[in-house]
């Protein structure tokens, strides 16, 4: 048994791609969240190209300074695959033939009506007393070699090929080793910033160094990650993030729209769903972004009838009944013309709810008194209409996403009201 | 005079938030890009916590292996950053006190109206020897140390700060060392797959080492990246990079959208905008994507006048005056609608173009008849209307994109072959 905090631990990415200014090794990112749930921490990561000498030299160095090290990549059938060789001269174990091994490769092959090249051989040789990791979707397999108290874990670089061999090999394996246990969520948070959290739940992180969380922050859009860890069982550690999550939860209320990883567009569309009504929007400024977003979800269709996007002033008056009077007394970005759009989309389209943006994203089209970022969004009700006035700071694209990510926020805050009557 | 080919080139990217599951290092792709100009390939990337410890070892094993050597972060004014301090102890050289880079750092601070920290005064501390770089745009200035034939630079971490030193400092610097010029473009192409590009420019890429190509594929665009290198003059690569886009654009012709950087909607923008056009689109299964693209541009309001998301069939019916018995006889999801829709909103909006897309998005909705993926593409003008039937493959997402590329596509060309008559 080892202890996972004192498990020195280092990533290897191998690949000439990797080196290049057009691809990012992201495999890591991935490798690190699971470990990171058994207590394992990452010291190193290291990106080397195919190529036999840096191989060679990287393993060494790990060798030296870490007890667990993960190399992916490297392990197809070219020439260029240096990984697996490069290691079996470097431990001097000897790479062995396995027949089984080879039969599944040409079976795969087989399976698609092909017949398989005979470069793809050198993919069945596994190093001397190494454990095979088998690879559903690939004909490379992954290989756990234990040497001088040292794991080295050997895998292949397509994502599609490693995370399943990573969540239904590698972490429960080494669950058995760490006898580590930790439980997470993610808070999603619209319509407060960061520092305004920050204040109201300062007195209620966790002194427990088992409790561990992550506030990250993006426009519109504020994340808390709590992870909590265990040696005990994965229900003390489920207990310990419950504890967490209810504090802030009870703090932040309905201004979390979320604790399992949905999108503010899919809880608008199962509250829309749940609640059995139906919504259009008119976008401005947002220039058919807040359509998109709803679109995304897949079976959207039931509650989403229609949208318009109408960036000329004729095209307000016309499409959504805008008083043009409205337009020239107010100016197209307004209080007044934002609640006559919601107003004008809603009747329409004979939609319940009509949602509605009008604003200036930028870079031009500021004034003094309607700067770039000044955008108003409307919400329509039959009985009713709201409409708030915000300042989005940014670029044109993050004043779009942050328009259309307070119109979504407008709409869930009102379904939840909604439901408590 | 060094060799740039015989620079044997590492970057260190040194944070704690890098090891951990939410952040990548994606400076060093920039740092790459930028020293692949000059002939510099880089060999090593290596990712460390602020730790002294990983951070000695790490330029301890860079200094045997490499001679020049890019760290990035932990400049920082607080206890965590260390880079700085741990790489004097490595080296042996001490840090030395600079009034006058203090006294930079509390002008920063004044400028804003506030007082320096006084944690910030380690800032001004340079290596003995060592040049110091400006940070025009943050308080750690960079620093460019030369020791026994190595160079080691330190370079803040935040993209910001780092870019424009790396552009105006870095790259000019070494240009001096190095001796070696590059040019590059990247030509975008949309209406070909990957294979058929590469079987039609097979015999026209160069035999010429100086000449690099790379071919990156992504749904409904592919990327032919060409850089040209030369150790005489900028002008000998630039020729060498003309004669070998001239023979990849001789071949795919008007396939090719840009050679500049500009992504299909700018163009589509500035062909509407110079031949003195507007465009209005309708679309169903894009749900506003098609709308969102356009809009993206600044300015685009010069030439979009609206778009209708029309998701029902009612919406299709009462917004674009599609026939009811065309959606009954053919089907939402066909060439009659999608041609229905595009005269629909031309008509409706007054303008010039009117763009249509009906499809299945997916995952759900498919039938033998009409499987998932099916898209119809409607381009309408006043004196006709044209479709195109597609079938795309991939998630929900793919599918849309896939669809908006395409219909801005169709757009294109007709304005191409529009302008030529």
């Amino acid at each position: 048994m080892i202890k996972s905090e004192a498990l020195k631990t280092e990533i290897i990415a191998v690949g000439s791609e990797l080196l290049s200014p057009f691809f990012q090794d992201s495999n890591s990112l991935y490798v690190t969240n699971r470990l990171n749930d058994l207590g394992i921490e990452v010291s190193f990561k290291t990106i080397i190209g195919d190529e036999e000498n840096s191989i060679r030299q990287t393993f060494e160095i790990a060798l030296k300074r870490s007890d667990l090290i993960i190399a992916m990549g490297g392990l197809g059938p070219t020439r260029d695959d240096l990984t697996r060789e490069t290691l079996s001269k470097t431990i001097d174990k000897a790479l062995i033939f396995h027949q089984d091994i080879l039969n599944n490769i040409k079976q795969r092959f087989k399976n698609r009506g092909l017949s398989m090249p005979p470069v793809n051989t050198k993919q069945a040789y596994i190093l001397e007393n190494a454990e095979v990791i088998e690879n559903p979707n690939g004909t490379a397999p992954g290989q756990w070699i234990e040497t001088d108290g040292r794991i080295i874990i050997l895998l292949p670089g397509p994502p599609h090929e490693l995370y399943p061999i990573i969540d239904d090999f590698i972490i429960p394996k080494l669950q058995k080793h760490c006898r580590h246990f930790s439980a997470r969520c993610v808070l999603k948070i619209a319509g407060l910033t960061e520092s305004k959290i920050e204040s109201l739940i300062t007195d209620a992180y966790s002194n427990n160094p088992a409790v561990e969380t992550n506030t990250l922050a993006y426009p519109g859009q504020i994340e808390i990650h709590i992870k909590a860890h265990s040696s005990v069982s994965h229900e003390e550690a489920l207990s310990l993030l419950q504890e967490q999550e209810h504090k802030f939860s009870d703090i932040l209320k309905e201004n979390i729209f979320s604790n399992s990883g949905e999108e503010l567009e899919e809880v608008v569309g199962r509250l829309l769903r749940s609640h059995k009504k139906t919504l259009a929007a008119a976008e401005s400024c947002t220039g058919g972004l807040l359509s998109h977003r709803i679109t995304n979800i897949p079976g959207s269709s039931d509650y989403y009838l229609e949208g318009s996007v109408v960036y000329s002033n004729e095209a307000k008056i016309r499409q959504l009944s805008v008083p043009e009077e409205k337009i020239t007394r107010y100016g197209a970005v307004s209080k007044e013309v934002a609640a006559s759009m919601a107003r004008g989309i809603m009747k329409k389209s004979n939609a319940d709810f009509g949602l509605s943006v009008t604003g200036i994203a930028g870079p031009g089209g500021g004034t003094p008194d309607k700067p770039v970022g000044l955008v108003f969004i409307g919400l329509a009700w039959h009985e009713g209409v709201s409409v708030t006035k915000n300042i989005f700071l940014g670029q044109r694209d993050i004043v779009k996403f942050q328009s259309s990510q307070k119109a979504l926020d407008m709409l869930r805050r009102f379904l939840l009201r909604d439901r408590k009557k």
